[in-house]
């Protein structure tokens, strides 16, 4: 039930919202300051401020540091899960990633390869006794220098241990090429996705815009006798995908 | 790069966020309260509060009205894609969500039918003339009487006018068992996902705490032949769902 007289800076959120919501105001457009809203709507700087960040907190403005707050731009990468992992795509020694991105400036950096015991919920994905080493890749992805995804991906150390798998650069094709040459090629994929509020760290290494939640994309590779080789556990900038799926009834 | 001295409410959400991290507080424990936090740090009301909203915005911790702050407790219902949408399921009259729930109580209130002329997105995902008549189901979907999912469906008022698909109860099977019958059936689907937070309206019809965001879903369903028959806008309660998703390389 909607409180019958809401506090003026929900009011004036609402009208904002509405703009936006109409496209009197449209992306990128830079939204009334505290100092209009002020004059505006006879209100104190508090007040303005307390409605500007409503907008904010929904994420659909952004504030910019020293110069003021503007209407969020949406213009996201559409993932298509299927097509992307097609076996032509890696087959073929293409990026995965360029199923998405086509010719845009697509970058991976702060690499790390690591070789650790399975944490349980890595050897429960993967089927492996407890304890089990595994090989640990940990990666940042970027689109046009913007960083838009990490990813942990796991793999049993009995197959990738010493391969080009546990290289900072796994070679064209990347990590299922190589297992595809190990005689482990991924045949399906299983993808579980949830939707959270980013931890201050991934915020920091995400660059996020305050209300901008994440999605955790978990996808295990199984080979065609249904043997799982990697797990890969992904945070997406919630602002920056569309996840697409086809499927048949 | 990391503030070298972050402010204090920061040091002790940090704090806090640690124990939940660990596990020293867990899935529906209580965590400290205002009172509890100005005496362990020797802080101000209005510091230990500005702590515990970090939290709450994080969706890490829910505060219950006049009760106290808890640690979220994240019980996802599985939402498995392909399985959900298999025609055993709907062929044999049940329920698509019963896929999911097994024998949970499930209901859909808030049910609503009328007849429009499409708007623009929608007569471009069905493939119509603009303008166009389209019959538009909108509900609330609810398991164990919480809020779970809003959803608006759009079908060609060709296909549906003046059929089952237009009353309240579509009957056994829904929508889906009801084109077949009109020999529509849908062969084919494509989900697209994003991600954002809720407005104002979405927060009430949901119920959602603080920092939780939703999830969109948008579907399409095409027959044999490919024609797009539905469109179902689904707004999930993003705390409340996992979604899962099988495809071959």
């Amino acid at each position: 039930m909607r409180d019958p007289s809401p506090p003026v800076y929900r009011e004036i959120a609402e009208a904002l919202r509405s703009a936006i919501a109409s496209g009197e105001l449209s992306d990128g457009d830079r939204v009334p300051g505290e100092n209009d809203l002020m004059k505006r709507y006879g209100v104190a700087r508090a007040t303005a401020r307390q409605a500007l960040s409503v907008l904010i907190n929904e994420g659909i403005v952004v504030a910019v540091r020293g110069s003021g707050v503007y209407v969020r731009t949406f213009r996201p990468l559409r993932r298509h899960g299927p097509r992307r992992l097609s076996r032509e795509l890696w087959g073929g020694g293409r990026a995965i990633w360029q199923a998405d991105t086509a010719d845009r400036a697509f970058a991976a950096d702060n690499i790390t390869v690591r070789e650790t015991a399975a944490p349980e919920h890595v050897a429960r994905a993967l089927d492996l006794p407890e304890q089990e080493r595994v090989v640990v890749r940990r990666r940042r992805y970027l689109l046009d220098d913007r960083p838009m995804q990490l990813a942990t991906s796991y793999l049993p150390a009995k197959l990738a241990a010493g391969t080009a798998i546990a290289e900072a650069d796994t070679g064209p094709g990347g990590i299922y090429a190589r297992l595809a040459e190990l005689g482990h090629a991924p045949a399906h994929f299983t993808e579980e996705i949830r939707v959270r509020m980013p931890s201050p760290a991934e915020v920091e290494e995400l660059a996020l815009s305050a209300g901008t939640p994440v999605l955790d994309v978990m996808r295990t590779a199984l080979t065609s006798d249904h043997r799982a080789v990697e797990l890969n556990e992904m945070t997406l900038d919630g602002s920056a995908y569309i996840l697409q799926y086809d499927f048949d009834a």
